[in-house]
């Protein structure tokens, strides 16, 4: 393999998939910044901006609020282990393969895992979760916002309301949608909730933002550990039971991130600046505008793809702004597409898990993605592979019906 | 906070503690390049190129031979939490802060750990090794290379040969060498290892590189596990417990890894590209020249630091080539040095942990900063500190002594 020896160089590409999307430049290029040593005063002054800039994009008064040293799963697993001890019942709403994640991961805390399930493309009516909260009794219920398996949003608020009625813990996965979609943790009384930085907030895959509010901070510091060879005189663990792992051990990463500042992972550089320049740049920019911004074009795409004569997959009312799920037709080879796309345009779409594997094309308008020209060269360059594939759309009408929700025809 | 919005601007910083330090401006580079797809057939390719080029750095022939997305600690975690069922025996050689996490991820994994200790500073002679697992019976041995705690290096050689004839697994975290200091995954008969970019690679930390061979591959499998809405028909779980994290699952990263690319998380692209250039420019370096440039590196800062008439710490016959202990002469205040040192040279040094907190300077020469002109400049400002802290070296005289070493004098 000679190729090993060789610089990178990744070939160009719009990157119009389910995520990865195409990081802002300037997210890119925060990250070839030099490193700073991890207790270096400049370096936690970052840490501590870090805090207060995702205090902002979670909205959220949570003093708790940071970035875990993994992939968007990576977050889901550092919450739920450390909220859950082995035997607590957990209810989780399961319509997607996400859903189905966090039964997953609540398994293997050893969690007495409830399920309620709805078709996907559908949604839970909050009355359904709180009939199942009265019948399982749950600690926590788990809930996926934007589930990109069905490009569907799960409507939280009522959900919300419903947790802190029967006084439950609730945690949202917001992986696919923070920074895209409205999600004011305290408004819609969310406990704990997680993210990643590779779908609307335009970053690299690798760094996940959670916060916490002080009743999930309460449960899990009774867990609290401090490791051998770091542990002050006189330091008494709590009294509940060690959180089996060690690397998501929340009540050590707020120890990190507190200024006691005590040693655990060393904390991922460039990751950090990352996460940093994600959040301000979203801030900067202002949420409102920017979940405008994913709708507009989350919109136009969807009228793109209507008026090529497409379906649109699902319960189109709570459709996600920021993926669109598309249902492919009869006779069309669903891979063919995304491989013509892709050689021929260098445009990345994806399909989708499970029964919707070669059922479904999904194409997301996220982070700095969420624009015309991604939406408009899209569409373009669908049309022609659909052509291609014997799929013949209306020609032109997919641009024109964007460019029409963009406000420029 | 009105520098929440500032632009990114770390000052420059001279990085000679224990890690992280300065990356290499080549893998600082590639961590702006644009992101990938995690199915792009070239994101794959790249995938494939880390397994050939960490196989070289780890000088092994295992086909497992990847990176975990987390830090040095995530390579630990995912490795023991896969082969560690609870109940099983571990044996633990522990002679530092590095030794003790072993022990303290183990016991969160239920293993029964059981403690061979030496004292902070030296070594175990594999006899000691050996008659411990006869008296203790253990499944896995996990031992750390190179601990920077206490700087020393386990010599590791008849530590494997004595696995291998009790058919015991070895496991040695190799975070603090690898790439610095030998380290023949194969010659050496260990099993399972891992690092981390951060050291002797000169990359940011957020990326651990890890190998793992057929003995150990066997072992996890059996507890190979697919999740619901990826899993193939027909599929079969192995027979044994499913591991209790689902981000360290090696089976489910093994077939993230391999060709059939089962969805698990999504891949890190640019800290990929980062593990993809940290082990590009190791190669094209050559692991020898590089060992033998951390060598000579160290030697020259140790020369140094002794006349200055500073002491070595622990046991220099196994003294880590790329991180230097140095005992705080009495009536120093350890931590005002180091302030001083960053604050008027912008050169970090670091201290240690538990016992040796305060008691000993840490300084590291690793990566790109195992060169010449890292060395003198650290210890021209050292000299300068103490002497403003109230010990005065031989004006000069460490300088002479390091560039001696390195053939210039």
């Amino acid at each position: 393999m000679a190729e090993l020896y060789e610089q990178l160089n990744p070939p160009p590409r719009l990157l119009m998939g389910p995520g990865p999307v195409n990081a802002d430049p300037r997210v890119l290029q925060a990250m070839s910044m030099p490193l700073l040593g991890q207790f270096d005063p400049d370096f936690t002054g970052y840490m501590n901006q870090v805090m207060e800039l995702y205090r902002g994009v979670f909205q959220t008064a949570n003093h708790w609020s940071f970035v875990v040293n993994g992939t968007a799963r990576a977050g889901i697993e550092a919450i739920l282990t450390s909220i859950i001890t082995p035997g607590d019942r957990v209810l989780v709403p399961v319509a997607g393969r996400f859903g189905q994640l966090l039964c997953e991961i609540a398994e293997r805390c050893r969690a007495e895992v409830h399920i309620i399930e709805r078709p996907w493309g559908e949604v839970f009516p909050a009355d359904q979760v709180e009939d199942a909260i009265v019948a399982h009794d749950p600690k926590l219920v788990a809930v996926v916002h934007g589930d990109t398996s069905t490009t569907m949003a799960q409507p939280l608020a009522d959900i919300g309301k419903a947790c802190r009625r029967h006084d439950r813990l609730l945690y949202a996965d917001a992986t696919a949608t923070l920074g895209g979609m409205d999600f004011p943790v305290d408004a819609w009384n969310i406990d704990a909730a997680s993210a990643g930085l590779q779908k609307c907030l335009s970053g690299p895959p690798g760094s996940a933002p959670i916060t916490i509010n002080e009743r999930v901070a309460e449960v899990v510091l009774r867990r609290k550990h401090i490791e051998q060879g770091i542990r002050p005189e006189g330091f008494n663990p709590g009294d509940g039971e060690m959180i089996q792992s060690n690397y998501f051990d929340l009540p050590m990463l707020m120890d990190y991130w507190s200024e006691s500042r005590l040693n655990h992972h060393t904390e991922a550089t460039s990751a950090l600046y990352a996460a940093r320049e994600c959040a301000r740049v979203v801030l900067a920019e202002g949420l409102a505008a920017r979940i405008a911004r994913h709708e507009r074009a989350g919109r136009a795409l969807s009228a793109g793809i209507e008026a090529m004569g497409l379906r649109l997959f699902g319960d189109t009312r709570h459709k996600m702004h920021n993926v669109t799920g598309i249902e492919v037709p009869d006779g069309i080879d669903a891979a063919a597409v995304i491989r013509a796309m892709l050689d021929d345009f260098a445009i990345e779409i994806g399909t989708s898990f499970g029964p919707m594997r070669g059922r479904v094309w999904r194409i997301g308008t996220m982070g700095h993605n969420a624009r015309k020209d991604a939406v408009t060269n899209t569409l373009a360059a669908l049309e022609v592979t659909l052509r291609r594939s014997g799929y013949a759309a209306p020609a032109g009408a997919g641009v024109d019906a964007a460019l029409a929700v963009f406000g420029d025809s």
